[in-house]
C-alpha cells in the first residue's frame, strides 16, 4: 500500500494511503446507456446537502474525516434510479490539448504553410461531412417515401377487398399486424444490438457536445444499425431522428486524417455533423448552425462557426440536388430539406398587431400542454426504468404500442366519418373508407400519411378542409400515443409528432377563432396551425433561437419570425415553470453529468475547497514504474488524470504542482517501456513521438493487457516531457461559479485545486460541478452512483 | 523610493525598485481616438522581434537586465504612426468579476427569488433597448426620407427653372453648395465635438465587444451628437451608421439599474444594443444576433443569446409598427427594417446548379474589387493621418468630397443621357433632366435617390431598365467616391455604398450574361445585382455568417441563402489573400489592442515567460497607505491591477500570490479612508459596502483628487476583503496559445503569471497578447507606443 502513490489531502499536510476517494473520473461500464443497468447503484458520497455556508470556518481536517467515515457506512444501500443521482460511468471529453513537450515540439516544427494545409484539410472534412450527411438524408427520404406508399397500397387494397365483404375486423388486424411487425424489426435491432440508436438521438448529441463521452455515439457502426431501423419510425411516429444519425459520419472521416486525432478536433467535427444533420432535415442551414451552437458550443470561435456553416450549406445543397434529380426536376433545386413545411406566402398571410396577444395565449397553451407531455413521459420513463428493462420486454412494448396505434386509428376513422371532397385537395394518399365516392376520409388521411405530410396539410389546406371534431379527437389521441411512443426502444423522435399535435390543435384554434369572429379574413387556420406547432414543440423541447430560425427556414418565410419567437419564448417560460424540457429530463434520468451554461445562481456560497474531490492521487516527476502500474490497476479509484509533483521536496522547496498526466498517456508510456533502471538514472529513456499516442487514440488498451515484469517494476519513469506542464489551476478560495466558468468555457476535463504554495489539494472534474443543481428549495447536491 | 512597493522580478528572488516597467495597463489620454494624436508616440519596448526559441535556456536574470537597460536607450525615438504599433492609451474592459469578500457576501445574501428579479430586470432592460433602438431608427428613417424629398424638390425646381434658361452651371453650383453645406454641419459636429461619432461606428463597436474600452463609445452624449449628423450621410453616402448609433442607448438604461454597474453586464447590454441596431437597420433580427456574436462574443452563453435575440426582435417590431402607422397602413407591419431590399419572389427566380460556378466567379470579382477598395482606402487613411489631422482641415476635406460628388454626378448625368420610360418604373424621384417628356434620366435617379432606394431599384427593376454604359460609369465613379468618403470626418458607413457598387456591377454582369447567352430566362439581372452586392460587401468587410443571414432576412428569401454564402465565402477568401477587411484595417491603423479569435498559429514557440510584462508592482496584503498612494500617483507606470502578496514572508512561507486588487478599488478605499493606525492594528477598519464601489463606477476619481495627510500616509490598509482572492493565473511555461485562450475565453483584463511556488513573476494584459501577429514573414511583434 505504501507504494501506491503519494496522496495529498485537503491542506496538503496530512497524507494518508486510504483508497477511498472520489477524485478523478472512473472508467465506464462498457455496455449501453439503456435503463437496464438501473438499480445496481452504489452511493459513494452520503451527504445529499452540503451544510452550505457553515463550512468556511470549520476545521477542514475534521470535515474530511467525517466524509471518509461516512462513506463505507452508506455504501451498501440500494438507491433507486432517479434524477437525484449522477452516474460515474460517463467519461468526459478533453477539449483542452495536453501541451506537453512532444506536442509543442511538433507545433514548433510546423511552419505557416503547413498550418494552412491543416486548415484546408479541416474545410475538406467539413465539406465531406456535409455531402455524406446529405446523401444519407436522401437515402432515408427515398426509403421512407416508398415504404409509406407500400403501406398505403397494401392497406387500401385490403380494405377495399374486405369492406365489400364487411370484414372490417380483418382490415384492422392486418393493419395492426403490419405496424407491429415492422416496429418489431426496428425494436429488435435497437434493444439487442445498438441501444444508443434509441430515441431521437438529440439528447445523446447534446451530451456529446456538452463534453460527455457517450459510448458508441460517434461510431460508424451506430449509423449502420440506425439506418435500417429508421424507416420504421415513419410508422407510426416522427422522422427527425433519421437525419440526426448522420452525426455518426464524422468519425469515419476522422479516422483518415491522423492529425485530427484528439477530442478537440473530434468535437468540432461532431458539431459540424450535428449542424449538417439539422440542415438536411429541415433545409435550414442557419438553423443547423444555431442548433449546434445553442446545444453545444462553449467557446464561440469564428473560424469553427464558418466551417460548421459550410458543412450545413453543403449538406442541404447535396440533399436538394439529389432529390431534385430523383423527383425528375433536375437542376431546379426545389427540395431544400427532408421536412418541408411548404411555403407560406406572406403577401397573402401577414399578421397584424391585434393578433399578437392571441399568439402569446397560444404560447401559454403550448407551454402547458408541453409540460403535461413531459410530466406524463417522465412517469412513463420511470416506470420503464423500473419494470421494462429487459430487451425482450422492450420489444414487446414497442409492438404493443404499434398495435394500439393502429387500433386507435382504426376506431377513430370508423367513428369520425369526416368526409371531405377529394377534388382540389393536396393529400397524397386519400382513403375513401366509409365515404361516398369522390370523397376521402380526412381522419384516415391524417393517420396514413407520413406525419411530415400531415403537418404540411394542416398548414396549407384551405379553410374548411377539416372538421373541428376530427381535429379535436386526433389531437387528443395523438398526444397520448406520441407520449407513449417517446422513449420506446425504437429510433423515433419527438420533433414531428409534436409539430403534428400542435398543428392539429392550432388549426382547431384557428377554426374556432374564425367562428367566434364570424369569419374574419385574418383568422387563417393554416397560420394558427403553424403557431400551434411552434407552441407545442417549444413547450416540449424548450429550444428558442435555433427553433425560431429552423421554423423560419422550413417555412421559407421570415415574416412570421417575430410571432414564432414570441410563441416559443412564451411556451418556454410557461413550460419551465412546471417541468424542464424533454431532452434535459431524459439526460437527467440517465444521470449524465451534464454541465449547464452557468453555475446555479445561489452557488456563490460554495468554494473550490468544498466542491473538489480529495484526496488526489499524485505522481512524482520521476516515478517508480511499479507505483504507476499499481495506481493504474487500482479499480476502486479509476482516476484518469494525475497531478505530477516535484520528486524530492526539501525544506526550501515545496512539493508544488509541476504538471498533469493522463491515464492514456501513462498507458502508452508503459506499453512502449519508456523507463530506465533505477541504478542507471543517467541513461536517456526511450523517446516517443506524438504519433505513438495518436495511434492509440481513442481506444487505449486497458492496463491489464500490459505486462510489466518484476524487474521493470523497479525501474524509474521520467514524466517531464509527457506531462502537460501548465495545467489550469484554481485556488481553494475560488467560488463555484468561478470554477464553473473556467471549466465550462475552456472545456476542461481536470482542474487542479492548489493552495497558496502551489501544492495540490484537490481536483475538480465534471461530476463535481454537475452535481450542484438548483432545485425547488434552493441548491441541491446530487449523489454519485455507479449506475 | 524604498517605500514605493515591493517588486517581484522574473524569478522572485532579486527585487529592485526600478520604476521602469511595462506591466499593467495605462490610463487613457482623455481626448478622442482621432488621428490627431499621431506622431507623439514613445517606444517603450525596444525589441521588435523576440529571439524566438532561444529564450528557454538562457539565464533569465540576464535577460531582464538586458531589457531594462535597453528601454531608456530607445525611448526618445519618434515613431511614425503606422500599423506596426500598438497604442497604450486604450484600456481593457474587465469581463471577469472581482470576486472579493464584499461581492461574495452580497451574492450569498441574495436568495433565489432575488436572483429571479435580477434576471427579469435584465429582460426588461433588453426590451427597453429594443424599443428605444426601434424608435431612434424610426426617427432617423423619417428624417432621412424627408430630407431626401426636400433635396429632390429643391434641385428639381431649380433645374427645371434654369434648364429653360440654359443656366446649367448654376444648377450644378446649387447642388454642390447644398451638398457641401449639409456635410459641413455634420462634419463640424464630428470634428470638434464628438470624434467617436465618425465613420460607421462598426469598428468602434467591434473593439468594445472585443473588450477594449473606447472612450465615449457608450455614452448617451454620443448618441445626441450622432443623431443630428446622421441625416447628412444620406447625402451623398450610406445609411447604416444611423442604426448603429443606437448602440449608445444601453448606457442610459444602465444608469438606472444599480446592480448592473459592472463591465460584465454593461458589455452584455451593449451586445444587445448592437444586435438591436442591425436588426432595426435591415429588419434582420437573427442577423443582428449573429452580427453581435460574430463580432463580439467570447463565451457563448445561451441565456445571454436569448436576451439579445429578444432585444433584436423587439427592435424590429417597434420599427415596423411605428413606420407602418407613419406610412398610413397601421397594423399590417409591412416595414420590417430601415433598409429593405424588397422581396425576391423565389417561385419566379430560383437558381440552377449551372449558375453556381458563375456565382463563385462573382465572388472572386467581389473579393478583388473589395481588396482594391481597402488598399486604396488604406493609402488614403495613411495620408489623412499624416497630413489632415487638424479638425478644420477635416471639415474642408469633407466639404470638398461633397462638392466633388455633386460635380461628378452632374457631369455624368449630363454625359450619359440614359433615358427610360417613366411608366411602370418604381423609382421614387424620377428626374426628367435632358430627357423627353414621359421619360426620366436613370443616371440622375441613381444619384438622387437615397442609396438604399437605388439598391432596391437595381435589384428589382425589370430587365432593360438600365443602360450598360450607365451602370459601368456609375460603378466606376461611385467606387472611387465611396472609397474617398469612407474615413471622412462624418458619420458615414461603408455598408450601403458597397451594396450599391456591387449591385451596379452585378446587374451589368447579369445584362452581359443575358446578352452572351442570348437572353436565357435564368439570367435575371436583378438576381445578379443581388449577388454582386453580396460579393462587393463581402470583399470589403469580410463578414460571412452574419452577413449571409442579414442578406437573407433583408431580401425575405431563404432560397438564395446558399449562393449568397458561396459568394461571401469566396469574396472573403480571395480578399484575405490580398489585404484584410476594412474594419480590421481601420482598427489596426488606430493601433487598438484587438484580440482575434485565436493566437497566431505559429506562436506555440512563445511562452508566458516571454510574453508577460515584468517586473510587476505588487502590494502586500496589509500595506502602508503612503506606499499605495505613491504607486497610484506614479505616472510613469499607470498600472490598473496589482497582485497582492503575503505581508511577512519567512523561511517556511513563500511570498505567494494572495489576490489581485484594481486601481479603482484602491481609489475608493483611499477616498473612504479605509485604514487603521499602524500602532493600533487590532482596530477594525471601516467597512465598505459594494454600493460604495458601484457609486464610483465607471468614472473613478483620479488619485490626485484624493487628499491623504502625512499622518494618514503612515496608516496601514488591509486589502484582504477587497482584493479578488482567486485571480486567474498561468505558470511561466504555458505557451502563448494557451495563455491567449484563457484570456480571451474569460474576457480577462489581468492574468498573473506565477512560478512553481506561486510567486508572482509577471503579468499578462491585453496588449501583451495583441502585439503578436501573423505577418507575411511569420510571427511579428508590434511595438508599444503612447500614441
Amino acid at each position: 500500500m505504501a507504494n501506491v502513490a503519494k496522496k495529498v489531502s485537503w491542506s496538503g499536510r496530512d497524507r494518508d494511503d486510504d483508497e477511498d476517494g472520489r477524485a478523478g473520473e472512473t472508467t465506464p461500464l462498457l455496455n449501453g446507456t439503456g435503463p437496464g443497468a438501473a438499480g445496481s447503484g452504489r452511493q459513494l458520497t452520503p451527504s445529499p446537502f452540503l451544510r452550505i455556508g457553515q463550512l468556511s470556518n470549520v476545521d477542514l481536517n475534521e470535515e474530511v474525516h467525517e466524509l471518509e467515515t461516512e462513506v463505507p457506512r452508506q455504501r451498501p444501500n440500494e438507491i433507486p434510479h432517479n434524477e437525484k443521482l449522477l452516474s460515474l460511468k460517463y467519461e468526459s471529453l478533453d477539449y483542452d490539448n495536453s501541451e506537453n513537450q512532444l506536442f509543442l515540439e511538433e507545433e514548433r516544427r510546423i511552419n505557416h504553410a503547413a498550418f494552412r494545409t491543416v486548415e484546408i484539410k479541416r474545410w475538406v472534412i467539413c465539406a465531406m461531412i456535409g455531402i455524406l450527411t446529405g446523401l444519407v438524408a436522401c437515402f432515408i427520404d427515398i426509403v421512407v417515401e416508398n415504404l409509406a406508399g407500400l403501406k398505403y397500397r397494401v392497406v387500401k387494397d385490403n380494405i377495399d377487398k374486405f369492406t365489400a365483404k364487411g370484414g372490417l375486423s380483418f382490415s384492422l388486424l392486418l393493419w395492426a399486424t403490419l405496424n407491429a411487425s415492422v416496429v418489431m424489426v426496428g425494436s429488435l435491432i435497437v434493444a439487442f444490438i445498438e441501444p444508443v440508436a434509441a430515441g431521437s438521438g438529440i439528447p445523446q448529441i447534446k451530451c456529446y457536445l456538452n463534453g460527455v463521452k457517450i459510448p458508441h455515439v460517434v461510431r460508424l457502426k451506430g449509423l449502420c444499425y440506425k439506418c435500417p431501423s429508421v424507416p420504421y419510425q415513419a410508422v407510426p411516429t416522427g422522422g427527425l431522428a433519421s437525419s440526426m444519425s448522420s452525426l455518426k459520419l464524422p468519425s469515419l472521416l476522422f479516422q483518415i486524417f491522423e492529425y485530427f486525432r484528439r477530442d478537440t478536433e473530434k468535437r468540432d467535427f461532431v458539431s459540424a455533423g450535428a449542424a449538417a444533420g439539422v440542415s438536411a432535415a429541415f433545409g435550414a442551414p442557419v438553423g443547423g448552425v444555431l442548433f449546434s451552437l445553442e446545444e453545444g458550443a462553449s467557446f464561440w470561435n469564428q473560424f469553427l462557426t464558418w466551417r460548421i456553416f459550410f458543412a450545413s450549406m453543403i449538406s442541404t445543397f447535396t440533399l436538394n440536388s439529389v432529390l431534385s434529380v430523383y423527383h425528375g426536376n433536375a437542376w431546379d433545386l426545389s427540395s431544400p430539406g427532408l421536412i418541408n413545411f411548404g411555403r407560406f406566402d406572406s403577401e397573402k398571410m401577414g399578421y397584424t398587431i391585434q393578433e399578437i396577444p392571441i399568439f402569446i395565449f397560444m404560447g401559454v397553451v403550448g407551454g402547458i400542454l408541453g409540460a403535461l407531455f413531459n410530466a406524463l413521459n417522465y412517469w412513463l420513463t420511470m416506470f420503464r426504468i423500473r419494470y421494462i428493462h429487459r430487451p425482450c420486454l422492450q420489444v414487446v412494448e414497442a409492438m404493443l404500442v404499434a398495435a394500439v396505434t393502429a387500433t386507435v386509428g382504426f376506431v377513430m376513422i370508423y367513428c369520425s366519418r369526416d368526409c371531405q371532397p377529394i377534388q382540389g385537395s393536396s393529400v397524397a394518399y386519400p382513403l375513401q373508407l366509409f365515404c361516398a365516392d369522390g370523397e376521402y376520409n380526412s381522419m384516415a388521411t391524417a393517420f396514413f400519411n407520413t406525419p411530415e405530410k400531415s403537418v404540411v396539410n394542416l398548414f396549407h389546406d384551405p379553410p374548411g378542409s377539416y372538421n373541428p371534431m376530427t381535429l379535436g379527437m386526433f389531437t387528443l389521441m395523438y398526444f397520448f400515443l406520441a407520449c407513449w411512443t417517446y422513449g420506446l426502444t425504437v429510433s423515433a423522435g419527438v420533433f414531428i409528432p409534436s409539430l403534428l399535435i400542435g398543428a392539429a390543435w392550432g388549426r382547431l384554434f384557428g377554426i374556432s377563432l374564425a367562428y367566434l369572429t364570424k369569419g374574419s379574413i385574418w383568422a387563417d387556420p393554416g397560420k394558427y396551425a403553424l403557431m400551434g406547432a411552434a407552441a407545442q414543440l417549444g413547450g416540449i423541447v424548450r429550444m428558442t433561437l435555433s427553433l425560431t430560425v429552423i421554423m423560419m427556414e422550413a417555412t421559407g418565410n421570415v415574416t412570421y419570425g417575430f410571432p414564432i419567437m414570441l410563441v416559443l419564448m412564451t411556451a418556454k417560460i410557461v413550460g419551465d415553470y412546471f417541468v424542464e424540457g424533454l431532452y434535459d429530463m431524459h439526460i437527467q434520468l440517465q444521470s449524465v453529468p451534464f454541465l449547464h451554461w452557468e453555475a446555479p445562481v445561489t452557488s456563490h456560497s460554495l468554494t473550490a475547497r468544498e466542491v473538489m474531490s480529495t484526496p488526489v492521487t499524485c505522481l512524482r516527476r520521476i516515478e517508480r514504474v511499479g507505483t504507476v502500474v499499481d495506481i493504474l490497476s487500482d479499480t476502486s479509484s479509476n482516476h484518469n488524470g494525475f497531478p505530477v509533483v516535484e520528486s524530492n521536496p526539501d525544506a526550501t522547496q515545496v512539493a508544488g504542482l509541476r504538471g498533469l498526466i493522463l491515464r492514456s498517456q501513462l498507458i502508452v508510456l508503459l506499453k512502449h517501456k519508456v523507463f530506465v533502471e533505477r541504478t542507471n538514472l543517467n541513461l536517456v529513456q526511450r523517446r516517443l513521438k506524438l504519433k505513438d499516442f495518436r495511434d492509440a487514440y481513442p481506444r487505449f488498451p486497458p492496463i491489464q493487457s500490459i505486462h510489466v515484469s518484476q524487474d521493470e517494476r523497479e525501474c524509474m519513469i521520467d514524466l517531464s516531457e509527457f506531462m502537460n506542464p501548465s495545467p489550469y489551476t484554481v485556488p481553494q478560495e475560488a467560488s463555484l461559479p468561478r470554477v464553473f466558468k473556467l471549466f465550462r468555457a475552456l472545456g476542461l476535463r481536470h482542474l487542479v485545486v492548489v493552495d497558496n504554495r502551489n501544492e495540490v489539494v484537490g481536483m475538480v472534474t465534471r461530476k463535481d460541478l454537475a452535481r450542484y443543481r438548483l432545485g425547488k428549495e434552493g441548491l441541491e447536491e446530487l449523489s454519485l452512483a455507479q449506475t
